[in-house]
């Protein structure tokens, strides 16, 4: 056989390859983007076995100011203590109770080697107790507006991307009469206290604890600049007028 | 020739066949969003013959506990209801008139043979008459809130992607003064009638009616449980306290 | 050599170009997409140096009624009169002033020949001081909506993708104690002064001058009808009733 066909036919399947490489990236973006979206209509309707599903066993769960670690930290989170608290144990929505996750301008990468990737996401909840229930538990609000943003990190097991990483940065809070210019609930949603001491608590506090509303910290990049493929770095602050 | 050569060739053949297919999903997702998307801004600005025209002929639109079928029945429910009434018969935008639909969160799987699809999408929307208008006609509001739930089919026909069923599912409806905690207005959009007794009234009202908020009905994700495949199945109450 | 053979690798050549074609149209969309959001999340947190280096030279930006253009321009417009308005020079988030922008709902056409491409996204807001930071700025507001529609324009140079036209239309503003329908503040960043009079003034002002709340303009589509493939007209008007 002629050496010139061979390299021919070489060149083509290396094409093919750098080809089909894309093309996984691509399909792998999107299954990402569905895995994040399937949680935040999971957890729309309280379907709490179902979120932790989405997780991989060596999983991590950042809210709230605590570190929820591996599996077991984070079926405490979900299933302990959200669970416990929303729907008195039950798997699924109680009428009059909204918790609306909206999911959106996710911006996602995955590693060249499609073993892992990261997503940054945005959430914006609308949530609160319909009048018609009577009183509001205590420690919850009447119904409020939330925004954040996540920096997560996926890891793909035998095919199947999962969540390996949910890391959950509150930007803002408002009561719904006051809005975010009035939030003044300030210990709202924070985790305070650790397990086994609690049992429903995180495996770790964060230290030092991540800034609230209206404190405005940024949340780290996962990625570079598009245009310049600069990291991003914080300005130093002028002094105080 | 010999053998081993063709077995090659056909071997690459088959490897872009497929490598063709996985780009013609990719596609078909994008260009079903692109359409969920137009439908959104369409809708935004009253061009209702515009949002017609998204459907196939054989399509259904279910709103407000009613089945509107087949083009004469999609267009009874946006020309001859929606258009009447929010903009007195005119395709397009009224001065004062609010309406956004923004659209998001879309989860789309096409079947393998690129005929038809499934998308869960979410609609938020603002939407009301600006003080400066007036009176604001009998049933409407002054002004609201309103988060809801799609699952929509798609078919392809002659290569164009085009809306089969757009099926809305209200999640939630707040006064903009009042919230969601305060919703009393239950009857707001409810269709109740049929054609051709009515001549915007729906084909079919759907038996038994939809739960609406403050119920938190699920509502069926067309998709499996993205990690574990299972399909999902409502949990069974305890009984009530 | 025979000449079918010959023929059969250039048809899997001319394949595998159609492919590698289609499958670059769909990164730029994911590239595009990215760049927006990017452009979202550093708006965010007055990332005003960031904002700018999205932007390729020969930019410009349609705001508030004026046209920044060129690199000069669009610095003017972020870092002299955002920047120093908002944040008093710093580039990045001042404690107490939220300004997310939901970036959302993107139709994105790329160009045959990969080098321009038109984008529409849709932006919603939640901006306003906190009340602990005491008395808001002259001529800003306390909290407040907004949505509203780009129309943008994207090019590709050295194989990156920036923003080329950034057209930003409010749909409509609310503050958040009178919502859209009560808005009544309608001189709000309005832009109407040049520069070289005006420091940090446009190059020029749009004229006639955008119709804004409660005016409800079409922006008009860079795109087709999905379906038909029509060009959208608007519909005339009937006389006033």
């Amino acid at each position: 056989m002629p050496k010139k066909k061979k390299s021919k036919s070489k060149k083509l399947n290396t094409e093919l390859e750098k080809l089909r490489h894309a093309v996984d990236l691509l399909q792998d973006r999107e299954a990402i983007r569905e895995l994040q979206y399937a949680y935040g209509y999971f957890l729309d309707k309280c379907l709490y076995n179902e979120v932790v599903e989405l997780f991989c066993e060596d999983c991590e769960v950042r809210f709230g100011g605590g570190r929820f670690i591996g599996r077991p930290g984070v079926m405490r989170l979900y299933l302990d203590r959200f669970r416990q608290r929303f729907t008195a144990g039950y798997n699924g929505p109680i009428d009059g109770f909204l918790l609306d996750h909206l999911q959106l301008q996710g911006i996602v990468h995955v590693a060249d080697d499609r073993r892992s990737a990261h997503g940054r996401f945005r959430c914006f909840m609308q949530a609160g107790t319909h009048l018609s229930q009577g009183v509001v538990p205590e420690g919850r609000l009447q119904q409020w507006w939330e925004g954040g943003v996540y920096e997560n990190e996926y890891v793909r097991e035998d095919g199947i991307w999962k969540i390996r990483l949910l890391d959950y940065n509150v930007t803002y809070w408002g009561e719904y009469d006051k809005g975010w210019a009035g939030w003044d609930k300030h210990e709202i949603g924070r985790i305070t206290t650790t397990w086994p001491e609690d049992p429903a608590g995180a495996d770790e506090l964060i230290s030092p604890a991540p800034g609230r509303w209206p404190m405005t910290p940024v949340i780290p990049f996962h990625y570079r600049h598009p245009v310049t493929g600069k990291k991003w770095k914080a300005a130093k602050r002028k002094k105080a007028k």
